[in-house]
C-alpha cells in the first residue's frame, strides 16, 4: 500500500530549492529606549567543588557523577568571545580562571611561549570588556556558614589575582546560588560606601549584587510589587552609607524555560535555513517575546536580564552564542522588544540611567525556603567536623600570616598561600556549608591539611627566627591539630631532671590575653615555670575514659598513626601574651606532685532532695540539682546575676518525606517531632574542682558527652560536648540540640549574628518584609550563627557564643537552641543526591562520626553583653597558638628570646579593635586590616569611634607610605570615587542620617580611627 | 572532634607546589616498525536520519529525542584540526557535509563573501589530508534492503560531489553500522577491479572496506584465529579480479571502553597536571597499552585500528584531540607501543606495506545476530511500505533521467536532482531498513514526494518535448502514484464522444516490450487504440470492494482527498512500446461495451470433492482444488512443468522477550510459534476470465485479500496480497508470510539474491565460515531478498520474484517462504526505542497499516530459471511509465509523435544487457551505465560476453569522446591505475583463474562490450 505521501501537499507548489545566502546575524543592538530590552547575559555557574572536587570539575574527570568541565568552558569561550566583538560573557569564580592561568596558584606559570598567545588573547577580551570577570572572589562564597574574615580573605586573593593580573576591579556581586544571602555580603562583602568623608573606601565597593535564590513567599510579593529589585540597607551602624542596588531574579539563574542552548540541550533551536525542514523563526520570536512581556511585567523599568547559563554549562560556548545570535538578530528585526548581548554592569548602568526609586530593603534574606516545608537552615549545622576545621583553619591562617610578616615572606619555599588557597575554596557555597557530596568535603579537608602543614612550616620557621634567630635545630613545633582530644606527641615527652618541655604561647590578637592551657602529660611530678623562671599556677585534670577512646580511634583514623601510651592527665596552667607576640612557659620534672583536682562523683542516691551543688572557683557559680544532676542556675557574684537556667539535648527526628517527598537533608531542615534525652546514667555529675577550672563531666547518654567548665578568670561557663556517632539503627535520621532555657522573657525576639559580625533582631514566626505564611514553626525560625545568639529582656540578657558555624533560633520564649550535629538518613532532593550521613573509618570499619565543640554561655544585665560577646569572641576565633620544643638542661630563656610582641611592648590596640589582617604582600608590601567590633549603640563606652596608632603596631619598621583601600585591597579610593553610582529610594526624601566614620590617615601622624563598625583596609609600604 | 587528617600523610613532604610548564603535546607519530602501531582513526558516525530527521540531525533540534547536531561536528571540526596539522579526521556521510556547503543540494551556495573563508578552511583540511573523506556516498547504505542501482545512485551523488567540489577520490569503504553486509557491496560498491585488460576499472575502486557488525560466532572465531582481516572476494562470476581487502572491527565502532572522550562522556581523562590532585598518567597509558595488546593479539600485523568516535560525537571536537594528544605524547614517551594519529587510509597502507598474506572470504555476512536469539533479520522486511516506495521512487528516477536527457536537462527549473537526493537518502541503513522511528520514516517518504513531485514536471515536460515542441498544454501528465488502488484521477474522466483519454506508455527499458495496462475507468462502453488508429485487446474487470475501500482510505490518508465517484472498472488492455520509447494509445468511447471478465465465484458447498479449478489464457496455468479453494498445481503447457504447488499464509507470534529480555523488532526478527492461515470464508474463490488474464480472488482472512493473476502472455503467475491492519488486540506482534510447497527436493540449498544483483546458495542452518550453533531456526536461516528467491532439485527449479526488499528462506525442504509485513508490539532494544507498529491515519484515526504488493511465481525445468528471473526481474524493477492526457476530437497522432524510441529504430540492447544509467550531468556530458546481466554459467546462452552499439543508443547525437569511469564515476582508469595494491592470500597460489571481461571501447567502432556480470560505466561527450 505504497508510503505517506500525505505531506505533499504542504509541498505541491514546491519550495524545492529556495536560494538562501549565508546570514551574518547582526548581533550589534545595544539598548534601545522605549523598548523592553533583554539583556542577554551568557554565564557559566561553575562550583569549585559539590558533587565533584575542584579538580574534577576542572580537567572534566569523574563525569560519570556529573558531566562538567571547567576547561572546556574557558577553552571555548575564547574562540566564541572572538568570533563576534559583540558577543559577551561573564565569568565568576577566579579559582577556575587561576587554575586556566596558573598551575598553582599564584606561583607557577602555566604556558611555555606558545600558549602565552592564549593567555595574551584572553587578556585582551577581558580588558575589552568582552569577558567580564565579576563577583571576583576565589569561589562564590557561602553566605550562612562563612565568617567575614573568611568572606574577605577569599575575595581579596580573587580581587587581587585579577588587579594584578589584569588590571581590573570586578563592579559586579553576583552570589546567584547561595542560600539566602547576609548583611553582611550586602553592606560589606559588596557596597560600595557613600563617602561622607574623602577616604571611607572600606567596603569591597560593588556598584550592584544579583542573587537568586530568596524565601518563596517573599518572591512571590515581590513579584507582584515589582520589588525584586531593591536599594539594600543591610547594616543599621552604616546605613545608608553602604547601601547597594540589590536584583534577586524572578527565577532561578537559567534562562526562560526553552531557551537552553548547551550542547544537546533540548529547548528548540531557532531553525532559519528555509531549505530544511522545521523552519521556525517566527514561532520562536514569538515565544521569546512572550517571556521577556512577562519578565518586564514583575520588574520596574524597560530593562530585563536574562540569565544565559547554569551550571557549568558553556561546555562548547558556541552553541549558546549561535543560538544567541539568532535571537538578536530575529527579534531585533521582529522589533517588538530589543534583545541584546550584556553584562550585568551594562544592565547596571541601565537600571542606574532609568533614574528610578527602588524599594528599600534592610538586615538580610534568611532562612531561605524554595517552597512549603522546604527551609534551607539544615545546612546552617550541616558537617559541624568541617566547619569546626574550616574556622580553626581560619584563625590559624591569621596567625601564622602575621609569624609569616615577623620573619619576613618567602620567596621560594613555604608560605602560608596554600592555606590561603584551600581556605578560600572551603568558603564556596557547596564546600563549608556542608552540602557537597563527602568525597568532596573529604577534598576540602585534605587541601586545608595540606595548606596547614606548609603553614606549619612558616610558623615553626617564624618562631626559630624570633627566638632564636633562625636557627633550624630545636624549633617550636607548632604541630597539635588534635590536642582537643588529647593527642599532642610533643608535650607527650618524659620529662627527666634534664630534659624540660618548652611551650611557646602566641597570641594574634591585639589585647594582652590570659587564658589556661592544657596539654596531656605523662608525669604526674612537673612544674610550670614563665620565662623567668617564675612558677605559673597549674592544675592537673585526669584524662576521662570517653576521651582516651575518642583520642585512639581519631588518631588512627586521621592521622593513621596512634601512640600504645595513652597520657593520663592534662596539665592546665595560666599562660599569657603580649599582643601580637609570645611568652615561653617550660614544663619540668618536680619533686613534688602538682596540685591535682579535687575529684567527686554525685550519684542519684547520694544527695538529699533539694540538695544543689555549687560549682565554679570565680565570679561565675552554676548550680546543679543535686536531685537530678541538671543545671538549675547561674550566679555572677561580680554583677550580681542571678538567673535560673536549665541546658539539655533534644534531638528532631528528620522528616523521611514519605508525605510529600520532603526530606530533611544537607541543605534542608524538616524536623518530625522532637526527643528529650534525659542523662539516664548511675552518675549523675562528676565534678573536677581546682585551683584554674573546675569541670563537670556529664554522660549525658551513650553518644553524647558534656563537660562544662568554669574558670577562675572568666565569667562565663564553656560546654565542651562530645556528640556521636549518632544511632541510626532505627532507619531515622537525628538531628541534635542543646537548649537553654531560662525565665526571660523575650518575647519572640532574639539576635543572631550576620556572618560574625552585626546581630540582627529575629522574630519568631515573623518576617518584616511579608506576612509569613508559617507551615514550619522550627525549620523556619532557624538562622545562621556564626558568633552568638542572645536573648534578653528587661532585666537580663542571655548570651550564647559558638566555635563554629551552626544553625540556631529561639523556638519558645525564654529559650535558645543550637543544632550542634546532624545526621541523616534521606537526601533532600536538592542535587548532591547522598544522604548527609558521616561516618569516620578506620581499617575500613565505619562508624558514625563523632563531633567535639564547645559553646559558651554568659548572663548579663540587660545591655551589658555585648562586651563579652564581641570580646571574648574574638578571643574564641583567635585562640592561643601553642608551639612544643624540648630542651636538655635549663638555659631556654638565656639562649632564646622567650618573650616577644609584634607591637610597641607599650602598646595595645584598643577594647573595640581588631587587627583582621597582617600580611606580607608579594611585592614586600603589608596589608592590614582594622576592624571595629562594635555597632553603633551597643555598648555604653565601647560604641565609639577609637583610634589605632599605626606607629606603634610597627615599632621597628619605618613607615614610608600608607594607602587607604577598599576591603578586597584591589582600589584606592580616588579609583572608586570615579565610578560611583547614587541610587534612589521609594519614599526616602534624599536626607541620610548622619553616620559616623574614621577621618582620614594623617600622613605625619598616622593614626586610624575608626567608627562603630568600620572595617578599614590599608596597604603600607615600609623602606 | 576536627574533620578528616588522614591523607595528611599522603603530603607530608609537601608536593605543594611543583613547577609546571604548558605541554606541548608532541602528536607527531607516524609508524614505527616493530611496535604495535595504534591507529587512532577519529570519526563521527552521522546517521542521515534514525531517531531524528537528516535536518533535525543536521541542525541539532529535537534533541529530546537524541544529543545530535552535525552542525556542531562540522563547525568544531575545522578549529580542532587546524590547532594541530597532525590531528585527522574522518568524514563519511556526504549529506551532511552537503548540508554544509550547499543549502540545496548542488545548488545554492550556502555562503557569503564571509563564510567563503570557512570553505577554503575546509578545502584545504580536506587536500591536506587532515580531514579524509570516505565511503563518500550520501549516506552509509544498508547493504540488505536496497537494490544495487541505488547504491551505485547514491554512491556516485556522493563521489561525484567529492571529485567535483575537492578534486578527490574517496579510497576507503567505510560500512561500519549496517547489520550484515553484502557480496554485491564488496566486489561492486567497494572493490577495485585487478586489470585483466588496460581499461576494466568498473567497481568503485576503494582500497579497502571497513566494517563492525558480524555474527558473533563468526566474530569470535575469526578472533580466535586472527582471520577479522580478510581478502573478500564477493562475486563468483569476478571471483580475484574484484576482490578487496575487508577488515572486521574486534567490536563495535566505538573506541575501547574507558577512551570515550565526547563532552560529558565518563572516561577516565587523562590527568597529566602533577599540580592538580588525582595525576593517573602511568595507570592511563597502562591501560593504553594493555588494550592495545589485547587488540593486536587477535590482529595481523602489528597495526591496530582504534575507532575512536561513534554515533554523533565530535560535537565539540576538541574534547577528542585534547585527549588523543595526551594519549599520543605519554604513550609513545612510555614507548612500548607507538600511538598515532591515522585514518583508514593510512591503517589500510600499512596493511599492505606488512606484505601478509590474508585469509580469503567469499560470499557475504548475512544474516547478522549480535547474540543468542537477536538475528537481525526482521528489519529485511520491516516497514514494506517505505521498502515498496523506495523500490518504485527509483525506476521512476531511472526513467525520469532518461526522459530528462532526451528533452534536454534544465538549468533553472525542475530537475530530477530533489529525487536523486531523497533517493540517495532513503538507502540509508536506518532508512529503507525500516529501523528509523515512525517520524523519521515518514520524512524519507515525505522528501521521496517530494523529489516525486518535481521529477513529474521533468517528465512531463519531456513528454510535452518529444511529443509536441515542448508545448506547455495539453501536457501528458504521469501523476498516478496511488493506481495501485485505482485511484488515477487523469484516467477517470468522462469520456465523451469528443473527448478521448490518451495514454502514453513509456518503456525504460533497452529492450521492446509488451504488457497489460490496467486503469479505472467510469464509462463501460470504450475502446482501446493504439496511435495508428488499430484497436488493441482490451479487458474489463470489475473494481473489487476490497480494493475501493482501500482506494477511499488511502487517498484520503496519503493525498487528503477523495473522489466521491469511484469507477467500478479496471481497463485492462495490452500495451507495447520501444526500447527507451513510448507508444500513446487513446482510449475513447465506443457504442458496444469493451470485453468484460466472465466471473464466476466457487463455493465450498458447490464444488464436488475432488474437482479441479483451472485458471489461466495462456501457457501456465494454475489448478485449485474445488474442495478447499486452494492451488494444487502449477502446469507450463509450453516447457511441460507440470508441479505440485501449494500456497499459504501464516504469521509468527513476535516473542515478546519475556524470556530473556529479547523481543521481535524493527532490527530483529524472533518468532515464537507459527499460525497457519486458512480461508474460511463461504466464498473460496472468485474467478475473473477473459483475453488478457485471468484472476483469483480469494479473501484470506478479515485482514489478506489475494489476488493471483495469469495473463496470456506471460509465462508466470502473479500474485498481489492486500495485508493489514494486522490485529494486535490480543497484545501479540505478528509477522505474516506467504509460504510456497512444493515437491522439490532441494536438500537445505535455497539461493537469494545480494542486492537485486548475484544469487548466493544458502544452506538451511549451515555456514560456510564456521560451525553454526543454531539457536534460531527460523530467524537464523532468513536472508534479504532483493530481486528473488528459487530453490530447486534435479527436476525442477521454483522461482519467486519480489516486486520491493523483503526477508525470505526456505525452512523446511521444498518451501520457500516470504515475509511480508510485520507489526510490532515491542521494542528489540538495539536503540531505535519503538515498536514498529505502522498505522496510517485519516483524521487523527488510525488503523494499523495495510500492506499491498506483488510476488511472482515460475516453475521451470530446472537450470532453465535465469533468463526469467533476470530479464522479468528487470521489467518488475522497471515498469511501464505511463502519463495521461485528454483530447478533444480524434487527431492526436496527427499532431503529436506518438510513438518515439530515444535509441535507433532498429536496434534493442542484447537480452542480457541493461540500462542501469542514463544520465544528463550538470556539464552536459552525460553518464551511460550498462550492466551484463548474468552470471556466469548462470544461462547456457545468455552467461556470454554482449556488446553494445553505442551509435545506436544515441542515434541522433555525436559522440565526441567517451571516457570509462569507475563505477562512481569520480575517476578514470589511468588514475586508479596508479594506487591499485594487491593483497596476498592465504594459501593462495597466486595464479588466478582467468575472468573473461569486456575488452577497450574502440573510439571508432564505439562498441561496448559485456562479459558477465560486468557494470561499465561511461562519461559521453557529445559534440
Amino acid at each position: 500500500m505504497a508510503t505517506p505521501f500525505r505531506l505533499i501537499l504542504l509541498f505541491l507548489f514546491g519550495i524545492f530549492c529556495v536560494e538562501s545566502k549565508y546570514i551574518k546575524y547582526n548581533t550589534t543592538a545595544g539598548i534601545v529606549p522605549g523598548k523592553i530590552n533583554v539583556h542577554l547575559v551568557a554565564h557559566s555557574h561553575d562550583d569549585v567543588g559539590w558533587l565533584k572536587t575542584v579538580d574534577q570539575y576542572y580537567v572534566g574527570s569523574n563525569n560519570s557523577i556529573q558531566g562538567a568541565c571547567v576547561q572546556n568552558v574557558l577553552d571555548s569561550i575564547v574562540p566564541a568571545l572572538l568570533a563576534d566583538k559583540n558577543r559577551k560573557f561573564i565569568y565568576v569564580e577566579q579559582a577556575g580562571l587561576m587554575l586556566f592561568f596558573f598551575s598553582c596558584a599564584f606561583f607557577q606559570r602555566w604556558w611555555t611561549d606558545q600558549s602565552e598567545e592564549v593567555q595574551d588573547t584572553m587578556k585582551q577580551l577581558i580588558k575589552s570588556g568582552q569577558l567580564e570577570l565579576i563577583n571576583g572572589g576565589m569561589c562564590m562564597h557561602d553566605e550562612a556558614a562563612p565568617h567575614y574574615i573568611d568572606m574577605i580573605d577569599q575575595t581579596t586573593l580573587g580581587h587581587r589575582f585579577i588587579k594584578e593580573e589584569f588590571n581590573l576591579t570586578p563592579r559586579i556581586g553576583w552570589q546567584i546560588d547561595p542560600f539566602g544571602h547576609s548583611a553582611v555580603q550586602a553592606y560589606l562583602l559588596s557596597a560600595e560606601v557613600v563617602p561622607l568623608y574623602p577616604a571611607a573606601v572600606n567596603m569591597v565597593g560593588f556598584d550592584s549584587l544579583f542573587f537568586a535564590r530568596i524565601d518563596y513567599q517573599d518572591r512571590a510579593k515581590r513579584k507582584d510589587e515589582k520589588s525584586l529589585e531593591v536599594v539594600w540597607r543591610a547594616s543599621k551602624s552604616l546605613g545608608s552609607s553602604a547601601q547597594i542596588f540589590a536584583g534577586a531574579f524572578p527565577e532561578n539563574y537559567e534562562p526562560p524555560s526553552n531557551f537552553y542552548y548547551e550542547v544537546n540541550d533540548d529547548s528548540p533551536i531557532i531553525q532559519d535555513n528555509m531549505n530544511l525542514f522545521d523552519y521556525n523563526v517566527p514561532e520562536r520570536v514569538n515565544e521569546f517575546v512572550a517571556a521577556a512581556v512577562a519578565q518586564a511585567n514583575i520588574t520596574r523599568t524597560n530593562h530585563v536580564m536574562w540569565t544565559m547559563g547554569t551550571d557549568f554549562k558553556y561546555q562548547y560556548a558556541h552553541t549558546w552564542f549561535r543560538a544567541m545570535d539568532k535571537f538578536i538578530h530575529y527579534v531585533n528585526q521582529d522589533g517588538r522588544v530589543n534583545a541584546l548581548y550584556s553584562t550585568p554592569s551594562i544592565y547596571t548602568d541601565a537600571k542606574h540611567a532609568a533614574n528610578e526609586a527602588w524599594p528599600l530593603k534592610t538586615d538580610d534574606y534568611f532562612p531561605y525556603a524554595d517552597r512549603v516545608n522546604a527551609y534551607w537552615t539544615g545546612y546552617f549545622t550541616s558537617r559541624p567536623g568541617l566547619k569546626g576545621y574550616v574556622r580553626t583553619m581560619s584563625a590559624y591562617y591569621l596567625a601564622a600570616r602575621q609569624l609569616e610578616f615577623f620573619k619576613g615572606k618567602n620567596k621560594a619555599g613555604a608560605t602560608t598561600d596554600s592555606l590561603a588557597d584551600a581556605l578560600a575554596l572551603a568558603q564556596h557555597h557547596d564546600a563549608i556549608s556542608g552540602t557537597s557530596k563527602q568525597h568532596v568535603a573529604s577534598d576540602y579537608a585534605k587541601r586545608l591539611s595540606i595548606g596547614y602543614k606548609e603553614a606549619e612550616e612558616v610558623v615553626s620557621a617564624s618562631f626559630a627566627c624570633i627566638a632564636e634567630s633562625c636557627l633550624k635545630t630545636g624549633r617550636p613545633n607548632p604541630v597539635c591539630p588534635l590536642l582537643n582530644i588529647s593527642y599532642c606527641p610533643p608535650s607527650e615527652v618524659d620529662l627527666s631532671t634534664r630534659k624540660n618541655l618548652v611551650v611557646v604561647v602566641y597570641n594574634p590578637l591585639g589585647w594582652k590575653r590570659e587564658d589556661v592551657i592544657r596539654i596531656p602529660v605523662y608525669n604526674e611530678k612537673v612544674t610550670v615555670k614563665d620565662s623567668e623562671g617564675k612558677e605559673v599556677e597549674s592544675q592537673f585534670l585526669p584524662i576521662q575514659d570517653a576521651y582516651k577512646t575518642l583520642r585512639n580511634y581519631y588518631s588512627v583514623a586521621y592521622l593513621g598513626k596512634s601512640k600504645k601510651e595513652v597520657p593520663n592527665y592534662w596539665l592546665a596552667f595560666s599562660a599569657s601574651a603580649p599582643p601580637l607576640g609570645y611568652n615561653t612557659y617550660i614544663i619540668s620534672s618536680a619533686k613534688q606532685t602538682a596540685v591535682s583536682s579535687e575529684i567527686k562523683s554525685f550519684y542519684n542516691s547520694e544527695t538529699a532532695k533539694n540538695d544543689k551543688i555549687e560549682v565554679g572557683p570565680g565570679n561565675v557559680k552554676l548550680v546543679y540539682s543535686g536531685n537530678e544532676g541538671n543545671l538549675i542556675q547561674y550566679i555572677n557574684s561580680r554583677s550580681k546575676v542571678k538567673q535560673s537556667v536549665e541546658q539539655s539535648y533534644r534531638y528532631y527526628y528528620s522528616d523521611n518525606g514519605s508525605a510529600d517527598s520532603q526530606a530533611s537533608g544537607a541543605y534542608i531542615f524538616r524536623p518530625n517531632g522532637s526527643h528529650p534525652i534525659d542523662p539516664q546514667q548511675q552518675v549523675l555529675l562528676n565534678v573536677l574542682r581546682g585551683p584554674l577550672v573546675d569541670e563537670v563531666h556529664q554522660r549525658i547518654n551513650s553518644w553524647i558527652y558534656q563537660v562544662t567548665r568554669l574558670y577562675k578568670g572568666k565569667d562565663h561557663a564553656e560546654f565542651e560536648f562530645t556528640i556521636g556517632p549518632i544511632p541510626m539503627d532505627d532507619g531515622i535520621g537525628k538531628e541534635v540540640v542543646t537548649q537553654i532555657k531560662a525565665t526571660i522573657q523575650n518575647k519572640k525576639k532574639f539576635y543572631t549574628d550576620s556572618s560574625g559580625r552585626d546581630f540582627i533582631e529575629r522574630i519568631r514566626d515573623y518576617r518584616k518584609d511579608w506576612k509569613l505564611e508559617v507551615n514550619q514553626p522550627i525549620a523556619g525560625n532557624y538562622y545562621p550563627i556564626n558568633l552568638g545568639i542572645y536573648m534578653k529582656d528587661n532585666d537580663t540578657e542571655l548570651s550564647v557564643l559558638v566555635d563554629r558555624s551552626v544553625g540556631g533560633s529561639s523556638i519558645k520564649d525564654g529559650e535558645l537552641e543550637l543544632m550542634l550535629h546532624r545526621r541523616l538518613h534521606e537526601d533532600d532532593s536538592r542535587g548532591v543526591a547522598e544522604a548527609l550521613n558521616e561516618t569516620v573509618c578506620v581499617f575500613d570499619e565505619c562508624t558514625g562520626l563523632t563531633v567535639l565543640g564547645k559553646y559558651y554561655l554568659r548572663i548579663d544585665p540587660s545591655g551589658e553583653g555585648a562586651k563579652w560577646r564581641r570580646s571574648y569572641g574574638q578571643e574564641i576565633y583567635s585562640p592561643f597558638l601553642l608551639a612544643f620544643t624540648e630542651q636538655d638542661g635549663d638555659n631556654w630563656a638565656s639562649s632564646h628570646v622567650a618573650s616577644f610582641s609584634g607591637m610597641d611592648p607599650s602598646y595595645v590596640l584598643p577594647d573595640n579593635v581588631a587587627m583582621l589582617t597582617l600580611q606580607e604582600l608579594d611585592d614586600g608590601k603589608v596589608l592590614l586590616r582594622l576592624a571595629h567590633l562594635y555597632e553603633i549603640g551597643e555598648d555604653k563606652d565601647l560604641s565609639v569611634t577609637s583610634s589605632v596608632e599605626l606607629k606603634k603596631v610597627f615599632p621597628n619598621k619605618k613607615i614610608n607610605n600608607v594607602t587607604e583601600t577598599n576591603l578586597s585591597a584591589n582600589q584606592e579610593r580616588a579609583e572608586m570615587e570615579k565610578k560611583r553610582l547614587v541610587w534612589k529610594v521609594e519614599g526616602s526624601s534624599g536626607e541620610e542620617a548622619k553616620v559616623v566614620r574614621g577621618g582620614a590617615v594623617d600622613p605625619t601622624a598616622l593614626v586610624v580611627e575608626l567608627a562603630p563598625m568600620e572595617i578599614r583596609t590599608f596597604v603600607i609600604d615600609f623602606n
